[in-house]
């Protein structure tokens, strides 16, 4: 094994303009991306990792500032997805506040911070984005894109859009497209921050303030959606902060209250407001079947060469088994080779990103057949 | 039957100080109420209704405003809760913004307006204040005590405190307590009120503003809890507002969004910040059994001789059957006669409010019987 370092932050100017979907383009932008282990050869063995709504390009290890990747339980030498054997590598979206190209950055057009100006982003565009990055590092077919949640959609659109250059798709805690509750949950947050008085339309840079009570909400109503019901009452059921009551409307009564401001405080220090607006929505536009009628199935046929592993979790709400069992329905429609595990796990939508031995022996299993 | 006119408004002050939960006393108080029927000659056949969050006295009828009751469909000559056989009385409770005694009144110590030094209520202080009004009726027994949601807190309640004026409790979409999840919503809509510029510390009413962005995002994240994730697909999916998408980040691009805009201004026109934060507190706060080590079973000890009827909704996942099981749990473990009808509906906690005949058919059978 190579002496341990710190991750090293890469990053990768693209000036050709990436036409989006909006129908605007980004005239040019730049990807930070992370990489792990080392390319074969024959360049067959990268994976690609896609993030999700919180999180970015460090994807495992420790970085110069000490961060530990979001998926290093699952990344790294000997782990699941084994950077022994694979080449993987994390990429942070445009859009996004960890690096790449986003709305706190220059407008080149302009000479202006872009602010709510930034073109709104769909998967697709992050997609085509990503791609030029694996063109770069020539790479002509990825051994698999990765991702949870909103990363799984990213996943999954490889398939639909460039399915010649990705072998296999391995999405997990996803959904073909949000329900209607999804999106209400999403709506909630962004109202709450568009509307304070912070955010000045989303040009808040200039303002040198950034709306905290709106994402303190938004990270707030989120964190509630990412754990069961049941993971809630067993972690903080109704445990209180002190001994006593302290009857009042606005002091913290319930530990669980104290975890949500504790984690909408933490959030509003370091994530930028426009950002969340674009990934809620890249969440929301996200549906495959829209151009096809509904029908999930034909969406899937460019995928036909393709090879899934789907993966749920029984106490996730907010992307439950059931929707990913469409995903499985529509692949084998379609014949198209997929596993699917729905695994028994308490811990809601957070369990994709959480250490469970059933989920990571999925995991394992399934990149150790794919690599043989 | 006689004529119909709109329904009376009537009020009651209360001179006697009202001892409350938190240690303090509310000094004096107005409870405003409505009744429908007549109170027979022997004074059996009174049945008290409770409300819940966003409702009030108004349960039935048209009133001089036009607006019709809460529980109209359930509550009138000839309905479930039939107003030919019984004298039905719905109270606003103190802390309220329909009329009793709350935080945008003044306080009498002070001359100045209440606002957040409101004292802090609970569904114990309301039954004790509403106990007060039924003496005053000269009723010394009701037969009944009936409410949903919060109200079906009240009516639990009921039974512990003063069980020997009371024969019957009809609690529907109930629970024994909140669970962290429904705590955990509660304080996120708190937290959106608390921290509207507008809000002043609670003494918004001396600057002349109203926290109208805080009571938007509660109200909206209420709504999506009172909704089923089915309901809100059936109702509207991921229908898009126009034909087309707009790709824009804080335009209204789904029906679900509209819908939701549109409830949160709505509420904030007319809603006290206040009272969201008072009500919500009154739900966190309410567990009768955490006085007897949490076991539910000794809690219910005092209502051995009253009778219950239960109902909850499938579909209801922030009131569940479940929740609903423990208390008939906890009544059947003292030998209590209970009745229990688990409603399949489609509409989630709303399901209490609307007209579903298998459930207004229970309601009905129940108050039959119960005058029989």
């Amino acid at each position: 094994m190579p002496p341990t370092g710190p991750v090293i932050t890469q990053q990768m100017h693209f000036s050709a303009p990436l036409p989006l979907k909006c129908g605007a383009a980004l005239a040019d932008y730049t990807l930070v991306y992370e990489t792990h282990g080392t390319l074969n050869a024959d360049r067959s063995n990268a994976v690609l990792v896609c993030h999700a709504l919180n999180a970015s390009h460090h994807v495992a290890g420790v970085d110069a500032q000490g961060a530990v990747g979001w998926w290093d339980n699952l990344i790294g030498p000997g782990k699941p997805l084994d950077t022994e054997r694979f080449f993987v590598i994390g990429v942070n979206n445009p859009g996004s506040c960890f690096g790449s190209t986003g709305p706190m950055h220059v407008n080149p057009a302009t000479g202006r911070v872009w602010g709510a100006d930034f073109p709104v982003q769909t998967v697709e565009d992050w997609v085509d984005a990503q791609l030029r990055l694996i063109d770069r590092l020539g790479i002509a077919q990825l051994a698999a894109v990765v991702g949870g949640s909103l990363g799984g959609m990213q996943a999954l659109a490889w398939t639909l859009r460039h399915p010649e250059r990705v072998r296999h798709c391995v999405a997990v805690a996803t959904a073909p497209n949000l329900s209607a509750q999804n999106i209400a949950f999403n709506e909630v947050a962004r109202r709450a921050i568009v509307t304070d008085p912070d955010f000045h339309g989303g040009h808040f840079y200039a303002h040198g303030v950034v709306p905290k009570r709106g994402l303190r909400v938004a990270r707030m109503i989120g964190h509630i959606t990412y754990l069961s019901d049941d993971a809630m009452d067993l972690k903080f059921g109704r445990a209180l902060r002190n001994a006593e009551l302290a009857f009042s409307t606005q002091a913290i009564e319930f530990q669980i209250e104290s975890y949500l401001r504790y984690q909408g405080d933490k959030f509003s220090e370091y994530f930028d407001a426009n950002t969340y607006l674009l990934i809620t929505r890249a969440l929301d536009y996200f549906d495959p079947a829209a151009e096809h009628g509904g029908n999930l199935a034909r969406a899937f046929e460019p995928a036909r060469a393709n090879r899934f592993l789907l993966v749920s979790f029984t106490t996730d709400w907010r992307f439950s088994p059931a929707r990913s069992r469409e995903i499985v329905k529509a692949l084998v429609d379609n014949r198209i080779a997929v596993s699917y595990a729905e695994i028994a796990a308490p811990h809601g939508h957070d369990a994709f990103l959480l250490d469970d031995a059933r989920y990571h022996g999925v995991m394992r299993a399934y990149f150790e057949r794919l690599q043989a």
